[in-house]
């Protein structure tokens, strides 16, 4: 396995699919094994249990990040060229079998993923920009706020927001305008 | 040029010596021109004063953040098969030659980087995760607080905290650790 997953979780952008192919921001959690933790109200998990077929992109783009967590992707977004759905903006990419270990009377489920293929489409050298990290974690916490409407959400918002704005590229402070449009 | 220092600030390792090779993080800032903002009161500036040499190291260990952060370290950690002070951790690095734009009346100078040699030494596929950027942001946090002692510093490193212990593998929680024993 070329791709590995570090221990503890990494952050991706999981498509599985439908009908329609679907994508969301996900962490996969290498503790022992792979798995994932999947809300049971999801799109990612409804298709999860169909087709037991799960992707994990790696991208750069810290725009489709807050995108694909509060909107839909449409088909351009995907590759035409794969029978897996999978990212065109994904650098590398993980395909994974799941295994649904369900706990009935939870909102979420453990699915455990057992990697099938993988593809190394291109091998950038990324710098770290905390910017990047501070997108995705502002994303995480304007997810819960949407949810719980607790306002500490927000102010963590905020202080990720001053490190965008002082650590940002134009791609971070569009995704950080993307994600303050979404939480309006 | 292979390595791309993306726009805004870019957590790197940077190298320097005198007699001795020094290692502390720094941001290589990409806006306009590619430059770094450094204390003068720092052996990173005496070293670049003389030198006007500095490597940024691209490395994946986040122990090695809080390490050079807090401590000295010895020669072991360097290449002794480069004439610049080079990382043996670096999996990519780029050494620059410096131009110090010194404001006489300001505690730090800018200092302007013209890349003279970049070299890729290897192409992980890196997954995102959140507890590596969780130890930067409270390395960050945790020097301030050891020159300005702010409790509001020693705040966010307990919030940090929570994400390493989340989504952290054993080296991130290792270097959580030392930074832990750097603050006490």
């Amino acid at each position: 396995m070329e791709i590995e997953f570090r221990e503890g979780i990494s952050e991706v952008i999981a498509t599985t699919r439908n009908d329609q192919p679907n994508a969301a921001p996900m962490g996969i959690i290498n503790r022992d094994f792979i798995y994932a933790v999947i809300y049971k109200d999801s799109h990612t998990f409804l298709n999860v249990k169909k087709n037991r077929e799960l992707v994990a992109n790696f991208v750069l783009d810290p725009l489709l990040y807050v995108k694909t967590a509060f909107d839909d992707l449409d088909s351009s977004f995907f590759r035409s060229d794969e029978p897996a759905p999978v990212l065109a903006a994904a650098y590398a990419w993980v395909e994974f079998e799941c295994t649904i270990l369900e706990k009935p009377t939870q909102k979420s489920a453990l699915v455990k993923l057992l990697p099938v293929k993988s593809v190394v489409v291109q091998r950038p050298i990324i710098s770290i920009n905390r910017a990047f990290c501070a997108v995705l974690e502002a994303t995480i916490h304007a997810t819960r706020y949407r949810a719980l409407r607790d306002p500490k959400y927000l102010e963590l918002v905020d202080h990720y927001e001053s490190i965008v704005r002082k650590c940002g590229g134009r791609r971070e402070i569009e995704a950080f305008q993307l994600l303050k449009e979404r939480l309006a």
